[in-house]
């Protein structure tokens, strides 16, 4: 059984709230910290033992300092699921979000962040060239990494190629595209596939896409940080799929 | 006269090619790399002079580790624009992003990065509370805080009722909105305003709204992280423009 750190204030008490009994321990940094003595008691109430240490021991704890003074840790319970489990559920509603290789942890962590908000089934990830779940990313995914199953593909091809035979429209983004994220009405199963940060798409993702699409650019910078874009595109998604039904 | 750094081979290349008087010098890490190489033959054609450095003077310099190898001094050129000239270029196409407190300088260059791809006119900040214009916002705008003007206010408050008689709708967000997004039409001048990471907008903030809206939350998250938001939001107004005319 594997075990990891939450870390920041609402992570901590989200997943204290959330799942009490894979919480092993909370360390806290001042218990006269009035966000803090207020962690402890949610710790105590949900039975879970807390210690106190300096905040550089908690730092090297997590090997981070941006833990805001409270440290929790879980036994890693990020929902699983297999990408066969993830193929045998697709139906007309299915939305998968697929991040082409995205590198930084805080970009997966607000990608995940965002696909909990938007109802996305499962994200999906290359096993190499990415990103893995982290502490920072569930910090940053402020809830979303508990949520929304992580599923790592050997061959993301193949992937889309299997998700493309069960009926899954694949929509692509990328710069290139001709159409607008506008021109689509989004019906059936979708999965959105997201490039990796500066490089976009690889070129063979690319060709395993059904559509291309891509964001109106009015300025001058070249493209939209990848979870922005991301945000961008699942909520235009939504409402089209809301608006036609 | 100010001066001050941009870094990162994507952000100093578009400098170079942007605005080459304002470049005082480029410093790099390493003559020999392809990218690196390409940027000091980029700098030497735009007549910027060149140093080469140690990685760890260069992380000294901008105080760092984030540079990609690359570092150029410059002539501090923000896009300026007082209030004032904000006010007298109002019009019914006008767009302008409020941001109630942002703190994470990474939040404020996404802002500014999606600003620029969706035309705003201006950023507008209040002076305290917020972070300011620093390498780091630079360099995660990805050119945005070149050409979006980023504007600091005294009193937030005032600057919102002078927009309001100045004929701007003004459009905050928040969990309490009973509205959706996705239930105006955004004819006219308009002023979206975002409020801090966690805390949201201010009372007072909110209440100088015409309008305050909510993105749908199908999970369990509570909110989106701010940059993902401002996407969404920015892009569903010029969405929204553009299919009623």
């Amino acid at each position: 059984m594997s075990t990891g750190f939450v870390y920041g204030i609402h992570a901590v008490s989200r997943r204290l709230q959330q799942s009490p009994r894979h919480c092993r321990r909370l360390f806290c940094a001042d218990k006269n910290s009035q966000r803090l003595s207020r962690l402890i008691e949610q710790a105590r109430k949900a039975g879970v033992a807390v210690s106190i240490e300096s905040r550089a021991q908690l730092s090297a704890r997590c090997d981070s300092d941006k833990h805001q003074g409270c440290l929790l840790e879980i036994v890693a319970t990020e929902p699983l699921a297999s990408f066969e489990e993830c193929l045998a559920a697709i139906n007309d509603k299915s939305l998968l979000l697929v991040l082409d290789g995205v590198q930084d942890p805080h970009n997966l962590g607000a990608c995940l962040r965002t696909a909990d908000a938007c109802g996305v089934d499962a994200v999906i990830i290359p096993r190499d060239r990415s990103v893995k779940m982290n502490a920072t990313v569930r910090k940053v995914a402020a809830g979303g990494a508990e949520t929304v199953p992580l599923i790592e593909v050997t061959n993301l091809v193949r992937c889309l190629k299997d998700l493309k035979q069960a009926g899954v429209w694949i929509y692509g983004t990328g710069d290139s595209a001709s159409a607008s994220l506008y021109e689509h009405d989004y019906r059936g199963p979708i999965a959105l596939v997201m490039g990796a940060e500066g490089s976009g798409l690889r070129r063979l993702t690319m060709e395993s896409c059904d559509h291309l699409v891509k964001l109106p650019m009015l300025g001058q910078v070249e493209s939209l940080n990848v979870s922005v874009a991301t945000g961008v595109c699942l909520y235009e998604i939504l409402r089209s799929r809301s608006s036609k039904h």
